[in-house]
């Protein structure tokens, strides 16, 4: 079955309707999907962008993403609700989704994630948030959260990071097919699903 | 009939693929499209961004972009050429476009600036390559080329991008609806037709 990198930031506001949209279309597509968390703000840093998300300080583009997403999950029956503080903390998030992709929560924590950010308006960042949706997904959020904090993981997610720049990712979500083919955004799952199977 | 607003931007990638589909999809949907030339370039400046085009001082969108209206063009059955240099020069062709949407040549001129552009290679900034254009829809160009650079002309370009900058466009090409909506890129033409006919 062909593999398709499924390239994600939590932060991101794009990467909801993705996350919650792929695991389906992929299915029927005969796609099979790798979800890699990574930390996009990392890649803006070493651009020498600011430290804050673009669609702060590019004001017209941020307005526009907004009421474009509001849009885009109206049209998907996507419950939406806009993050407060934007951009959200996402490290933990990326740390702990690293954990359950080998473990074979991953999945399930990410939309979670999402669901808890751009659904329900919650904080993301906060340690006590992820470990209730951990105890939903009936793993033990302790040690779990614990282990995140390790140099091993914390060394992964860089790695991760790092071998996403390399492949030329600049945004999120980001897709890139066996071929080394990248797709950016949301609109482009389609297209990406297509261009794996060839 | 509903209308839309199709804002564009003659040196703009994106904006080759939705001048060329605009027409027979709007059509069929039933909606009037008013094509609105505008200078992105002084958007971009009042934001107080580099002079050059983001996709040169952001090197890895710019090395997708390209990618992706090269995939984009190939599946769409557009012939494609990467101009060079890029961005070209556009205030020109932007300043005829608008005497030419007032005289009724001005779709099909605009056509005929992103092939001669990004089908053929040509360098659209030449005051002789928009007058061989002119020749082809059989308009005089010498009296036009002239009054292209009339106080008048320059002075309606720099309104129409001003108007541009009020309704929130930050980029090229842009749709608007009569009740306001923006939409922003070639991949949401279709949904901001849906949009006009709400």
């Amino acid at each position: 079955m062909p593999v398709l990198d499924f390239w994600l930031e939590f932060g991101s506001t794009y990467s909801y309707p993705a996350a919650m949209r792929i695991a389906p279309i992929a299915a029927s597509a005969g796609v099979s999907v790798r979800w890699r968390p990574f930390v996009l703000g990392a890649i803006f840093h070493q651009q020498g962008w600011p430290a804050d998300s673009p669609f702060n300080w590019q004001p017209a583009k941020g307005r526009y993403m907004w009421r474009d997403l509001e849009r885009l999950c109206g049209a998907l029956g996507l419950p939406f609700c806009r993050p407060d503080p934007f951009p959200q903390s996402s490290l933990l998030a990326a740390r702990v989704a690293l954990i359950g992709l080998d473990e074979g929560w991953g999945e399930e924590f990410a939309r979670a994630v999402y669901s808890a950010e751009f659904a329900e308006g919650r904080q993301i960042g906060d340690p006590m948030v992820l470990a209730s949706l951990l105890d939903v997904l009936g793993v033990a959020a302790e040690p779990i959260l614990l282990r995140a904090q390790s140099q091993e993981i914390k060394q992964r997610l860089r790695a991760e990071t790092d071998e996403a720049q390399r492949l030329g990712i600049f945004g999120a979500p980001s897709f890139v097919t066996e071929s080394g083919e990248l797709f950016w955004g949301n609109d482009r799952l389609e297209q990406a699903l297509e261009w794996a199977k060839r």
